[in-house]
């Protein structure tokens, strides 16, 4: 163990789920599994749960190792942990993978019972709404009624606030960190780019290329590069590469010449490896989706009426992908509502990923924030 | 004509060089053409000349329309012709297609004369300065020896202010816009990608596509939906398209359901079929080179020493490409070095692409820069 103050050792547990889901896009999951983690005990109370929703590319493993794979640490293990500012020694933490994930839940990769074949381009669109409704029901199965609190960062984020609105009496406290209340038009852009990417990559065969025995790796990869673009902020780029040249000399050509190009390779080069291309197409649908304001006339205020949590809203100086004034619009409209709400701008150079460094007033702000929750 | 103060029907001259270029990359072109085009009269002193670089998707047809094509207008006819901030009855304007183009000066497309096929992927990196020295090679055979002025905006605008290191007694006057005395490493990281997307394809086959009758049209597609991206603002994309749906209402798919896809599809697909791949690779490396300081241990304002040129400097506010804190470190390396500088930041919404509109406030600085210009 690197970490100090982990978990430890943790194993992925998987909920079967037999009673169909009714999505939001009309269709209905017959059967499903949610693949999940839990970190410390829950209370005699069940008053100490808290629910960690994940991003685009996170999973139900937010802390710990395996036993079988000791390098692979949990994408919040610098947050969740015994002293962490998300303690499992007072909450009850839960990690769980989103259906149409790749991690375990039921996603496109997994068998489709109609056809005994990968589900692949034929598995139903999800949304943040969705996600919710299975993580209530996977609530509902290990017997917590109401949550202590649901965090999460960026698309996690939304999944925060969602569940203040579709489940109001059943969460006490929402940190939404890194997020938007729903996607500008140059958000959806920098998704589109992305989706082509994916669906002109030759190897994709209309989503079925499981079939075919290949991934559509190029265009995974070219998907992830932009992405990670959008991660970091320009000054954070420039501090940790600038326009290094990777041999020293300008070579002229375009294998690699500057650091940032060798970064981005690797960085696509990696996410190709292990991630499904149609998760990542149905996830960046769910968050162009993503608009409670709609059912409102895009009144915001008029959306968040109906929740009863008290909110923490987190926002990062550099973080152009959602900039603090996309947090700011969550925030007025919660204080329009009339409820409780906290909110940070927390002054970091790392863009949007700060969500999930361990930045001292980020951290402190949270390990203040769940210290003044009872459980 | 549906511009009134237009130059008119114009028409493309070709003049040929059979004067090696050496270039910065260490090769040397042994011979080449350079396509442009005129506007207004050189007069008797050959005093009133103004040369126009273009950006990365430009050309040598700056201002009016063809004979044969009359829909096909200047990229930059709101600017030039009688009348106009760039007024044709007081300068004689050239616009010339930089040598790696795709518009008629040698390029990958031309035929390389020692093999007899397309130079394709064996066309030799080009960068600014070699631009700036074929110019300079042009302008000769003009008979022009000093220009009036230089101007250009974004990858032009490099130019223009090369110029005035390369040749700083033969031009009067740099006139910079929305441009950067380097790229960052988030705008090469960009430029990586969209060069990620056309390397990719499996139709680019090494760059030498022309022998297999294709071109790497996804590759070359995403590639401009990416700079598309950054050549709007936030705002503007979220003025001109919001969330807007394409059906009214969503339809859960991956076609087009927000009308910026529409937009960015549009403008990709366009871009694909006129526009060369290796050209775009070219164009992308020579940004990425761009460095005038490198010489000079990163300090512009000593690089800018021995330019003898007056300057206007532009910048749009909401332009994130190259945003107005970029313009500001050439005009403090000009006023550090002691040179005749004029900075000018515009309130545009428009982002990047605010160098190519009609603003009226733009378009009033720069008729009052010219305006002042003695000829």
């Amino acid at each position: 163990m690197t970490h100090p103050r982990s978990v430890g050792f943790v194993e992925a547990q998987k909920a079967h789920f037999d009673e169909p889901l009714p999505l939001k896009a009309g269709r209905v999951l017959p059967q499903y599994d949610l693949v999940y983690e839990t970190y410390g005990t829950l209370n005699a109370a069940r008053s100490n749960a808290v629910l960690v929703c994940h991003a685009l590319s996170g999973s139900h493993h937010v802390a710990g190792v395996y036993r079988d794979d000791p390098h692979n640490v949990g994408w919040w293990d610098n947050l969740v942990g015994p002293g962490k500012p998300l303690d499992t020694e007072k909450f009850f933490v839960i990690g769980v993978n989103n259906l149409g994930g790749c991690f375990g839940s039921t996603g496109p990769v997994s068998i489709n019972p109609a056809t005994g074949k990968p589900w692949g381009a034929d598995f139903p669109f999800v949304t943040v709404e969705d996600w919710v409704n299975a993580q209530a029901r996977l609530a509902d199965r290990l017997g917590i009624e109401r949550f202590a609190a649901v965090i999460g960062g960026s698309l996690g984020g939304m999944q925060a606030l969602s569940w203040s609105l579709q489940y109001p009496e059943r969460v006490r406290h929402v940190l939404a960190i890194a997020t938007a209340p729903k996607l500008s038009a140059q958000n959806i852009a920098f998704n589109e780019v992305a989706r082509q990417a994916i669906l002109s990559d030759p190897d994709f065969h209309g989503g079925n290329y499981y079939e075919h025995g290949v991934v559509p790796k190029q265009g995974l990869r070219l998907a992830r590069m932009i992405g990670h673009i959008t991660y970091l902020s320009d000054d954070a780029m420039a501090e940790k590469f600038g326009r290094a040249l990777r041999h020293g000399i300008m070579r002229y050509s375009y294998d690699i010449e500057f650091e940032i190009e060798s970064y981005l390779r690797y960085q696509g080069d990696k996410f190709a490896r292990f991630f499904d291309a149609n998760t990542y197409l149905l996830t960046t649908r769910a968050l162009d989706y993503y608009d409670p304001a709609a059912d409102y006339g895009g009144d915001l205020a008029a959306a968040f009426a109906r929740a009863e949590a008290a909110f923490l809203v987190v926002a990062f100086t550099t973080d152009w992908r959602f900039s603090p004034a996309r947090s700011r619009e969550i925030v007025s409209a919660l204080v329009h509502s009339e409820k409780d709400v906290c909110y940070a701008e927390i002054d970091s150079k790392a863009g949007h990923d700060s969500f999930l460094l361990e930045h001292p007033r980020y951290h402190a702000v949270l390990r203040a924030y769940f210290n003044r929750i009872e459980v």
